[in-house]
C-alpha cells in the first residue's frame, strides 16, 4: 500500500477500475435492453480492462482505435469470408489461410512504420485480432453479421464507460502532465545554477554549516526525458480541449522546449564535474572569475525559473528575456576581466580546470537563450496572456561597466490566468 | 514497403506473423482431437496475434505472464464465485461486484509497483481480465471448471505456437541486440574521438578536400540510449541461452557499461560545441597542445574500439588498458606543455575556449577509465576467454618525455570465439 500512498493519483486509478468493472458487472447483472448481447458481453469486459488506462489520452485514443479497427476488420473480415465461399467448401479451405497471411503480414509491417507505430499500433493489431477472428468462424453469413454488429456494439459500450469513468473521475491529461514536467525540469536546472556559484567557490560554509546540496543533482533526471516527454505529447494529441489548453494545443512545441533543455542539462552534466575537484584549485584563480560567473550562474537561473513560471501559468513576459541579457552583459564583463591577464603567473594546470568553467557557462547563456526563444514560439502559438503583475517588480540592467551586482527582487507575481 | 527493404528483420517477423496464423487456422481447419474446443477456440487465435512479438523475449514473456495469469486469476475466479453462490441469488448480486472492485483495484496498484511493472505487467492485466471473465460467467460450477480447462488449454496452444514460430524462424533475441547495442554505441563515441582532433585542430584539409562528417555525429544517439537499453534487459533475462549466452548471462551489467558510455555521450556534447567555434581560435593557442590532445583523442578513441571489439566477440584483452595508459601519459605530458606557460601574451578570451577543450578531454580519459572497469567486470562475470591474436600486434607505451606520436597497427585480430 506504501506506493499507493506516495501517489494519490495511482490510488485513484486503481478506484477507477475498480469502479468501471462494477459498472460493467452491474449491467451484466441486470442487461438493460441495450445490452441483452449473449455470449458477445465479455466483450465489454475485456475492453473495459484493456482500454481504461491512466491517462485521458491513453484511454481515448485505445477507445477509438478499438473501435474503429474492430469496425474496419470486422468489415474485411465479412467481405473476404463471402469471397471465399463462393469458391466452395475446398476453395475456402485454401484461401481463408492465404488472405490471413496476406492480411496479417501486411498489417504487421505497417507496425514497424514510424507515422503509424505512435499513434495506431494499438489499433493496428486489433485489426489482425479482429479480421482472424472473423475470418476463422465457423457461422453462416447472416449469423456472422449479427455476431460482428453485437460484437461491435458491445466494443462500444465498453469503450465508452472507459472513457466515461476515466474523465468523470478525478481525470488525469497526458497534456497537463506534459506541460507540467517541461515546466518542472526548467525549474530543476534553475535549482543546479542557483546553487552553482556557492558550491563552486565555496561560499556556502558562511552561510549554513550543514546544507542539503541533493536539490543541485534534480537535473540528473531531465537527461533522460526524452522518451516519456515524446508519449506524453502523443497521447496529448487524442485529448480535447481541457482546463487551460484548447483542442489545438501545440504540443509539439513543447517537445522542441524539451530538447533545448535537454542540451542545457548536458551542458550542466560537464559542468557538474567541476564541482567534485573545486575544492582542488587555488582560491586565487576562482577569485578572478568569481564575480561574473556568479552572476551569469544567478541569472541563468532566475530566467529559467521565470521561463517555467510563464509556462506554468501561460502567461508572457519580459522577465526572462532581462534577466538573459544580463547574463549576457556579465559574459562581456567577464570577458574585459579576461583580457586584463587575470592569471599572470598561476600554473596552467590550475587554470585550464576553472578556464573550462568559466567557457561552459559562456556557452550556457546561449543554451538558455535558445530555451527562450522555443518558449516564446509557444507563446505566440498558444497565446498566451501578457502577465500582470501586482506587485510590480522591476529588473536592473546589470551594465558593463558597473560591476556591482543588483539585487533583483520581485515580491509577488500574480498573473492574470487564462482560465 | 519501402521501410520493409531497409529492416530485413520486419520483412522476416511479419512473414511470422503470417506463418503462425495459417498454422493457427490450419488446426482450426482439421480439429485434430487435441484440439476439439467448441467456442472457446478463439482464445488460441487472440494469445498468438498479442504473444507473438519481434524478439524471443518478449514472446516468452508475454506468453509465461498469459499462461501463468490465466492459471492463477481461473482458479480465483472459480474460487470467487463458489463463495458467492453459497449466498443465494441476492448475494451473489452484491458479492460478487465487491470482489471484483477489490480484486481488480488492488491489482491495478500491484502495476504501479516498478518491481512489478517491468516484468509482469501483461500478465497482471490477463489476471484482471480473466478474474472479472469467470466471475460475470453464467455457467454453473461444473461447466465453469471445463470452459476454465478448456480455455488454459487453447492459451497454452497459443501461447506455444507463437513461442515456437518465434523461436524457429530467424529468432530476433533481445539479449543479443543488446550485446550490439551496447558494443556499437561505444564505436560511435569511438568514430567522434578518430575524428575530432583532425576537425578541430583543422588537419582535414591536407588530407580530403570534401570530406563527409556525419559519423561525427553518431554519438548522438547515444544520449537517449537509456530507456531502449532497460527495456532490452528485462526482455534478455526471459531469453534461454542461445548462441554465446548462457542462461544466467549478466545482463544487468550491460546497463552499467551502458550507463557509463552515456556519461561519456554527455562530455562529447560538451566538447562538440567548441568545434563549432575551433576555427575562431587563433591557429597559435590550439597548436600549443594539439599534440598531446591529438594523441589523447586518438588512444580515447582506440580504447573505445577495442573494448567494443572485445565486448562484440567476447574476449577479454589488455589493449584497452595499454590505451588508457597511453592517454594518461598523454594527459601528463599535456600537463607538462600546460606549466611551460606556453600562451604567454595571449588573449585569455581566446585562451578559455582551448583550455575547456583541454580539460573535456583530461576528463573523458577517467570517463574512458570507467567504461573499461565495467566491461572488465563484464568478462569475469560473463568469463570472456582471453583474445588470441593470429597477427599479434603491440601497442608501443608512449612515454612522457618522448613526444613523438608512436603509431600503432594492428593487422588483424582473429579471436578464439566462446562458441
Amino acid at each position: 500500500m506504501k506506493f499507493g500512498q506516495d501517489h494519490p493519483r495511482r490510488l485513484i486509478h486503481s478506484f477507477k477500475v475498480g469502479v468501471a468493472l462494477v459498472l460493467i458487472s452491474t449491467l451484466h447483472h441486470f442487461r438493460p435492453s441495450f445490452y441483452a448481447f449473449g455470449d458477445n458481453i465479455m466483450w465489454a469486459v475485456l475492453t473495459v480492462v484493456v482500454v481504461l488506462e491512466f491517462s485521458v489520452g491513453a484511454t481515448l485514443g485505445k477507445g477509438l482505435n478499438r473501435m474503429l479497427a474492430t469496425f474496419l476488420a470486422g468489415g474485411l473480415g465479412v467481405g473476404t469470408h463471402c469471397l471465399a465461399n463462393l469458391s466452395g467448401k475446398k476453395g475456402e479451405a485454401v484461401l481463408t489461410p492465404i488472405f490471413i497471411f496476406l492480411i496479417a503480414g501486411t498489417v504487421t509491417l505497417m507496425r514497424f512504420s514510424p507515422r503509424f507505430k505512435v499513434r495506431y499500433d494499438y489499433g493496428l493489431i486489433i485489426f489482425i485480432l479482429t479480421f482472424c477472428l472473423v475470418s476463422l468462424s465457423d457461422e453462416k453469413e447472416s449469423e456472422m453479421l449479427e455476431i460482428a454488429h453485437e460484437r461491435l456494439l458491445t466494443i462500444i459500450i465498453g469503450s465508452c464507460i472507459a472513457v466515461m469513468v476515466c474523465i468523470c473521475i478525478c481525470p488525469v491529461w497526458a497534456g497537463e502532465d506534459l506541460h507540467n514536467e517541461i515546466a518542472g525540469n526548467m525549474e530543476k536546472l534553475a535549482d543546479f545554477f542557483e546553487g552553482f556559484s556557492d558550491e563552486y567557490f565555496n561560499n556556502s560554509d558562511t552561510t549554513h554549516v550543514v546544507q542539503d546540496k541533493s536539490f543541485m543533482h534534480r537535473y540528473k533526471s531531465v537527461l533522460s526525458s526524452k522518451s516519456s516527454e515524446e508519449t506524453m505529447a502523443v497521447l496529448a494529441r487524442w485529448e480535447p480541449c481541457h482546463g487551460k489548453f484548447k483542442f489545438h494545443h501545440p504540443w509539439k512545441q513543447y517537445l522542441k522546449i524539451g530538447n533545448q533543455t535537454r542540451v542545457c542539462a548536458y551542458k550542466i552534466e560537464a559542468l557538474s564535474a567541476y564541482l567534485l575537484h573545486s575544492k582542488q584549485n587555488p582560491h586565487e584563480v576562482q577569485s578572478m572569475i568569481q564575480e561574473s560567473c556568479t552572476i551569469i550562474s544567478s541569472e541563468c537561473g532566475k530566467t529559467l525559473k521565470e521561463s517555467s513560471l510563464g509556462v506554468r501559468h501561460m502567461t508572457k513576459s519580459s522577465m526572462p528575456n532581462q534577466h538573459v541579457a544580463n547574463a549576457k552583459n556579465a559574459v562581456e564583463s567577464l570577458k574585459s576581466v579576461l583580457r586584463t591577464n587575470p592569471w599572470e603567473g598561476a600554473d596552467y594546470v590550475d587554470i585550464i580546470a576553472v578556464a573550462a568553467v568559466a567557457s561552459l557557462l559562456i556557452d550556457v547563456v546561449d543554451c538558455i537563450e535558445k530555451i527562450c526563444e522555443a518558449i516564446e514560439e509557444l507563446a505566440s502559438l498558444a497565446r498566451f496572456v501578457p502577465s500582470q503583475l501586482l506587485h510590480q517588480g522591476t529588473v536592473q540592467p546589470i551594465s558593463k561597466r558597473d560591476d556591482s551586482i543588483h539585487v533583483i527582487i520581485i515580491d509577488e507575481i500574480t498573473p492574470r490566468l487564462y482560465e
